[in-house]
């Protein structure tokens, strides 16, 4: 199998593959979205969550199976809906349906903010720095509107720009991009902003509600709280109109503190 | 609620509150461990999954609601069951029940390893990163052996000694450390030894199987490869028997290839 998996070669110039999930599930307008602003650029495959999985972060599915089922959602293009998490669907993509790795994977776009803190928690940048450490370039996008109608034209044009750059040239080799775009019409968007990821953090408040049995329950609620002043952040980048750029990575050795660690820790 | 959540002040030398949680379920003989391991070195207050969590990463529930219900497991020691993730059990624990940030946060000890990658799918790590970013200093603990039955006498030595300096004193605001302690007897184990994170990753080969009804599922399966050499790396410690302690942070940027971008990217 580890053969199979192995990048389409250089020398035969096929044409690219493009595996596109997301965390919201396959029948989100979001996805669709994304499907149309990329076509021409390659052969275009879709592997997603059957029902939404937000939030999900870099769950995967152990105790349970998976199914995929072969669904007609988008027109013209293969489309699997998965039982799963959006990490397994870039697994059980790769392994199960493309039988090779994809020249880029695309995720979202998601319907809400992905920025700062929101990257370890979200569904849908997992799928993309999955894809990552199976060093497959890829970008997840999330768009700053939750509404079911939100307007996609700025994300779209903004994807095609940095697929097709993407594509064009081998950047890294675990390339893996979270984008976000602003709530502005696409005429106002400043352009793309390469940025670091805010310091911020949610202030929770889990909503109390007795059951008919007169038991307690809880929903999670919180207050997106920015503590980072910075203006090379994707926060200040969003608030100012421009679409951010983090590249994400997945060594998350905290290295400072490792060296000050080395000097100060009682070891037996 | 957000006075409430302060940490507790210094001028009066109260207990330190520890809160101890994990991803293989409250009933989970690793936990145990790891509560019987810091007795006497303040207030130990339990939050834990009613069922095994493992592999889900950072998630959280939001599509559901929550439940905690007060259980008696361990003796002498406030636990609760919680009916959500690792994550969840974190932030419900400081909103809910201890109504104020906890003095140190402990996850595990897991049944299994967490080193190099495993860190991303853990949900015995997500929750300790996930009181990191509460500012709530954090050690999460994996032992190498999933059998039930496992000796933990190893684990509970250094869980100790590392919770002993942690209280002790203020290390870095956003401490978070990933410690997994070799499969050998106590005797044998090196000690504390600080490490990165090594580059290695999962082969998946998904095992396939047919329902009753002649329909196919999967399982996900996969085997372990180490692609890094380095002697610096947690899997090299452990082969070592050493316990690996890998600081471990929520910035996820990658700067390297930011800088790069910044240079080469279309913007527009």
């Amino acid at each position: 199998m580890a053969k199979a998996k192995k990048a389409a070669g250089t020398k035969t110039k096929e044409e690219p593959v493009i595996l596109i999930t997301n965390d919201d599930g396959i029948t989100a307008p979001g996805i669709k979205a994304l499907v149309e602003s990329v076509k021409g650029l390659g052969k275009i495959v879709v592997v997603a969550p059957d029902k939404p999985q937000s939030g999900m972060g870099h769950a995967i599915t152990i105790g349970y199976p998976l199914r995929l089922q072969q669904v007609s959602v988008f027109e013209g293009v293969e489309a699997w809906a998965c039982s799963g998490t959006p990490v397994d669907c870039v697994k059980l993509a790769v392994d199960k349906i493309l039988h090779r790795k994809p020249d880029i994977c695309l995720s979202g776009v998601n319907h809400g903010a992905n920025h700062s803190i929101n990257v370890i928690y979200s569904g849908t940048m997992s799928a993309a720095l999955e894809a990552a450490i199976e060093s497959i370039p890829s970008i997840g996008f999330s768009l700053l509107d939750y509404s079911v109608e939100a307007d996609f034209t700025g994300a779209q044009h903004y994807a095609r720009l940095l697929v097709q750059q993407v594509l064009g040239k081998k950047i890294d080799k675990h390339l893996c991009l979270n984008v976000n775009i602003p709530l502005a019409p696409k005429e106002l968007l400043k352009g793309l902003k390469v940025c670091r990821q805010a310091y911020a953090k949610y202030e929770e408040e889990f909503a109390e509600r007795k059951d008919p049995h007169n038991k307690t329950y809880y929903w999670l609620t919180g207050e997106f709280v920015n503590f980072d002043k910075g203006k090379d952040t994707d926060v200040w980048a969003l608030k100012n109109n421009y679409v951010s750029v983090v590249p994400v990575q997945f060594d998350l050795t905290y290295y400072k503190l490792k060296d000050k660690l080395e000097q100060s820790l009682i070891t037996k």
